[in-house]
């Protein structure tokens, strides 16, 4: 149930004086995303499929870059965490021994007049309503909550389960009825065993997994950020019963590091914990790392105690031994599990919209996204001055050929060069090079860099070094 | 229905020296593969779900080394194709328009004794049927088939759909069923006008994705060769109709010279091209790359001629526009579309078993996954000669981490260095760089070449240049 968004209590908001992306701001990102081919409504020449988006030719690249980010930090960074990659099909009794099948539900309601279905604790008036509140079947009546739309009287609150169900084999029937996995990490606790036999890791150890998970959201919204289909970025941590609360502490300034790392404004994350009566079944402690979205503080990544819940449920459901044999202490235990829980589109459009920035330049308005270098769905544009020119173009070829040998390099010559580089900006290609007449004559071509528009000349020979230097820098820098 | 596998008809063999991996040698990869933690079986605490394996830490490495392969020779190193990735869920219409809900099936018949069911096309005697046979009713009993495990009397054939349903939304009912798609190009015609409109792109241009699909199977197994889910690497090629043919006949030798500079030997490559029977309604041409896999020549890669059909049929159904407008002559026009559809999961396990070799070292045997190093899962190994001296140790780590910046990069001093130089053999690790007691005077290491086994002394400070540089000739050398 990591990473199932909740309605988020108000708190105190950090950095008063920022008040981040405005709602008005995230209109012209959706539409932006679209014209530039980052985010596409799916299924839109059909009339479209609720919650669920299309990432295009620039999304495709940031979200990709994202992950690998997250796997560059997470894997091939650490010694003591290795991959995974599981089936989003799973043994379906591995739900009911996670409690998904009981209990992975949110309470719905239901108008008597218009039928449409609201999720309770998204309904004005019980949005601060515990979870032992939701759960009264007598709670719409006592607090008189009314359909927002044609004020009709609401059905009691029932539990809608968000797993999507399907039948695998050639029959439907209950017997092969199996679910899609409302998240990634049950594939992690049941693959514990052949991942510790065959990495032979020892605790702590983790292991890390990117994969789609679904869940049916009975009021999915906001763009990319709850979505029906969307992917997380989990990995599991694997401790000593008694080193736990150690991990869990380091892991949360980690996480929050590499979104600033990343570019993230650090004036709009928070750190937010979890009330007693909000934690999960499983959770001895639950840590968000937020971020200040246009529509409010909203959960990016959850960070959560779960204790030995997990493998221990598990153990019992199958007679496996999952323990863990400390060879140093001749201990025998069932390890605890500090679990980092993303959401990688979340993740991206986060890193997309706080990179959003307007500016005025000689009394025009630049458009900017202002990407680090290593999530930038382009890292370098090649453009010649004069179109008409075969030789521009042809070095203009050959540089972009060389550099594509390394990374996303892009030819354009399809309008004016200060049109150019207006549309390199608008979707954050850190470098624009520059072929003009001179560069037949000296070898050399202009570099100009999206955030300071400063301009170097660079020798056509050094161009591909120069290049992989600036952001080899900017990886480093982190 | 792309990457559909039927059943392959015996064709010239070709390279009759070379039988190719053996059944033998099928059964001691998939032992490795758990052993070393490259797939497990998934859910396997649970009993297993068939036909869904899950890729465990090494596995996951290959899976995503194939696939970023791909994007590099597709997206990359391409002026005229971008990427896309497109939900799992879609507006269900599109199955409609697709011809999935009315003919994306396999003939399915049951014993009337133990109630098996079996695909028509695979049982013994009727492996050779074509389409119009597989859909006659009386064709059981004509060909008098029986179960082949108790001879029991089979059922008339009856046609199974293969897509996965589900339900979207917070009710139950026909009006919100979807599927999981089960091929991931539909998700590319539905958004060719988005990303035309958004990239700028002239025809012939095309869309690469890579992405989850899923097949209800009637008899998936061979390992990862036929799973429900399972992963396509799909581009759609977006030509005029005269060119098509033309395009056509350049893919063919592209995708096939794609898995050689891979690796995979080019004596267990073939083309095969359909019969006029064999042929999907949407297809003019199809040409399937072939790989001896050690149960037969089967599919790695269908090239398609799809003509007008998918644009078409989607422009008809929804009323949009989809046609291209070419400004250089005035013409509006459906672009045809030559497409090049191959399996993530299928050519992960082709390199895999194609890189497997045995060699007799000194009288003993030695196991190799001969990756090519752009494959391997890790680059390099960096081992102690004695783990006892902590001075050899921290060198071994300082290197190590120098290395992870980046590529991935291992420590292991778990056993003696003749052991670990094997374990590194077989998971096909490129370099060994040992550290000995030498190298704390001379400050410089042994770099052992995984497949030559030549030593070759190397001097700290250059040991990270070294080795990139060995990577990079072999990216190059392709």
């Amino acid at each position: 149930m990591t990473d199932h968004p909740t309605a988020t209590t108000p708190g105190p908001e950090a950095g008063a004086a920022d008040p981040g992306p405005s709602v008005a701001q995230l209109d012209t990102i959706v539409s932006l995303s679209k014209r530039r081919g980052f985010v596409f409504p799916s299924s839109e020449i059909y009339g479209g499929i609720n919650a669920v988006w299309d990432y295009g030719p620039l999304g495709v690249e940031l979200k990709n870059n994202v992950k690998r980010a997250w796997w560059r930090a997470m894997v091939q960074d650490r010694d003591d965490i290795v991959g995974l990659d599981a089936g989003i099909l799973m043994a379906p009794q591995v739900w009911v021994t996670s409690g998904h099948v009981a209990s992975f539900s949110d309470p719905l309601v239901e108008c008597g007049t218009c039928h449409r279905r609201y999720r309770l604790d998204e309904l004005p008036g019980a949005e601060n309503l515990t979870q032992t509140e939701l759960r009264d079947p007598t709670i719409v009546e006592r607090l008189n909550l009314r359909c927002p739309i044609d004020q009709g009287r609401l059905s009691a609150p029932r539990r809608f389960n968000l797993m999507f169900k399907t039948h695998m084999g050639p029959v439907e029937e209950d017997a092969n009825e199996v679910y899609l996995r409302p998240e990634t990490a049950q594939g992690i606790y049941v693959n514990f065993r052949n991942v510790r036999e065959s990495s032979r890791k020892k605790v702590p150890f983790g292991i890390a997994q990117i994969g789609k998970a679904f869940r049916n959201e009975i009021s999915p919204g906001n763009f990319v950020f709850r979505m029906r289909e969307f992917e997380q970025m989990e990995m599991q941590y694997f401790v000593k019963p008694e080193d736990a609360a150690a991990h869990f502490e380091a892991w949360m300034p980690r996480r929050r590091a590499w979104y600033e790392r990343y570019g993230v404004d650090p004036e709009r994350l928070r750190f937010r914990e979890h009330r007693p009566d909000e934690l999960a079944h499983y959770a001895k402690k639950a840590v968000d790392v937020e971020y200040r979205f246009p529509f409010g503080w909203k959960e990016l990544e959850g960070i959560h105690n779960r204790g030995d819940w997990d493998l221990g449920r598990h153990q019992e459901a199958t007679g496996e031994n999952l323990e863990y044999f400390d060879q140093a202490t001749g201990e025998h235990f069932v390890p605890w599990i500090v679990e980092t829980s993303a959401g990688a589109d979340r993740a991206a459009f986060t890193f997309l919209i706080d990179a959003y920035r307007e500016e005025e330049v000689r009394g025009e308005t630049r458009v900017v996204l202002g990407f680090h270098p290593d999530l930038a769905p382009y890292k370098v544009a090649v453009l010649p001055l004069l179109k008409k020119r075969p030789e521009i173009v042809e070095l203009c070829h050959r540089i972009r050929d060389d550099l594509k040998r390394d990374v996303m390099a892009v030819y354009d010559d399809t309008a004016s060069i200060g049109k150019l580089y207006r549309r390199q900006d608008e979707i954050g290609t850190p470098y624009c090079v520059t072929v003009d007449v001179d560069s037949l004559e000296d070898r050399a071509v202009t570099v100009r860099d999206r955030d300071s528009m400063e301009q170097v000349r660079v020798p056509v020979e050094g161009i591909r070094r120069y290049i992989l230097d600036r952001l080899e820098e900017a990886r480093s820098a982190g």
